[in-house]
């Protein structure tokens, strides 16, 4: 059976034979079209399946507008510069284009939209057989050499995460046992991307790569280490963990849609002093990138010794 | 109920509300960015449906891919500026990606997309429970000066359209009726873009508005003439049809793909006679706009005499 990432890597692979207009291919969380003066745009598109990423009877449409904007400004997020406009595309069963689960997806969609400063440039809305799909393409604008890329993680860098993970992994179980309310559920429900600290992180020359966590950091983080070729290690006891999450939730949790990160070691003391002066909590130091490799390893330690656990990350399927 | 048509309007109320960022607003085929040096961007994205647009049963995967390009290449086409690139999202039912489907219908997007000149940038993959939903978006990108808006028809304009219309129409029925080879059909399955024709017009001054077929030129010069404050009128002896076709199929048959545009009166011979040197056949007067108005209204004339008829055009649900 083909894999999401099968298939990803085969179509990374057939669209290397067209022409490129400028864009930078597929690799990062988002391409980018350098457009002079200094200044780049990049572009991003994720889609949300009712019954595969969401359940109408367990979200309320504004939670799922909500979620479906914000896990495509993570992406932009994650490249160093800040989201300007998106498209929304919607497919509707009629029941649903009938019902009041339009309008206030629409409303939530707007208000989500307004709060983090973008514009709704564009859509289609159409009729389903059955289910609702929702597809939203984020487009950011900012510095050139502000843009952060998965393949510039260097030998020593320190990896960090921007915060504490697990919290949507456990929100799941929350929601589906039926504890809707809670904070780990309100995590799941509402990732909030991390626009100012992308911002923030991109304006820092001792930022190498990022990305945002959307697998978790056991797969996310091989794809770091992947692209720049390095192996890499991870200090299980210092993963942050939202309260009550498991070192798996942790690990392989996905949809964080916070960012990982990799800093310049010199440079790590100085740059997470002045993070948590701006943003009020800290840069979290959770490993090392190891040295330049063919084969790229990442190695789980715990207080130094090698870990038996063989994390791989969320598989959508 | 609330009509597609009433949803994107109140979606487009909505979204006055937020920050533009030098996009300008829904309104046209596509969304437009300028970006300085006299150069534009512009954006566009369409959902296609399993059980609404397509059936599996009916179109092999390739045709599908064809189609899901062109629908959105086409608004671009429309701009008058060239499409670049194509982000590409598809959620598909597991047995579906365990089948050849995907594979074949990704090698046809390639290919379409190799044909069409434009990179594949981005995209993404996942699970569905049912039903095949596919995303594209569409990004061109030219001069600022070739862009056609569909508020920019004048008075005294000459209505055209590119090629004879209804075939599309036809050829629905001819594939629910098992005919899927007829050329009806083949044009219903594999629409081309216009993106020839597009540009080569967009370079034209004379020409004013543009915009293409989707839902049937009576519904849309009608947008046209709304967006400029204009009555009109369409000769309806002089409205060409793909052969078979009905007046109905040829008036209200969405999904043509080709374009409409109105070209100031004086300019109408010289630039027919160019555009049919170079691309070999007619470019067709359909009708003309005529004065302001603040209740625009389509007139239908039968060799100069109004018609009974009333065509609304193509109504997804």
């Amino acid at each position: 059976m083909m894999t999401e990432f099968g298939l990803i890597a085969a179509i990374r692979e057939l669209a290397k034979e067209l022409p490129d207009h400028s864009f930078e291919g597929i690799g990062d969380d988002c391409a980018v079209l350098p457009i002079g003066g200094g200044e780049a745009l990049c572009y991003t598109t994720d889609l949300m399946v009712e019954g595969i990423h969401f359940l109408r009877a367990k979200m309320r449409p504004e939670e799922v507008a909500h979620k479906a904007l914000h896990v495509n400004l993570s992406d932009v997020a994650a490249m160093g510069i800040r989201p300007t406009a998106t498209l929304l595309s919607v497919a509707l069963p009629r029941e649903a284009i009938q019902s009041e689960w339009v309008e206030r997806f629409m409303q939530g969609y707007i208000a989500a939209s307004k709060q983090a400063g973008v514009a709704l440039i564009g859509g289609d809305t159409t009729a389903s057989l059955r289910d609702i799909t929702i597809s939203v393409t984020a487009i950011g604008r900012g510095p050139v050499d502000h843009l952060k890329h998965r393949r510039d993680a260097q030998c020593g860098d320190m990896v960090c995460v921007t915060a504490p993970l697990g919290g949507p992994a456990l929100g799941l179980r929350d929601l589906l046992a039926g504890h809707s309310e809670s904070a780990a559920a309100e995590r799941h429900k509402c990732p909030e991307a991390e626009l100012a600290c992308g911002e923030w992180l991109g304006a820092e020359r001792a930022v190498h790569a990022m990305m945002d966590i959307s697998d978790g950091i056991a797969s996310d983080l091989r794809h770091i280490l992947e692209a720049s070729g390095c192996d890499g290690e991870v200090w299980l006891e210092q993963v942050p963990r939202f309260e009550g999450a498991s070192c798996d939730d942790a690990l392989e949790g996905g949809e964080e849609y916070h960012l990982l990160l990799t800093v310049a070691a010199d440079n790590f003391d100085e740059v997470a002093a002045r993070f948590e002066a701006h943003f009020g909590h800290p840069l979290y130091p959770i490993g090392r990138i190891g040295a330049k490799s063919a084969t790229p390893t990442l190695r789980w330690l715990e207080n130094g010794a090698p870990c038996a656990g063989s994390w791989q990350g969320f598989r959508h399927y």
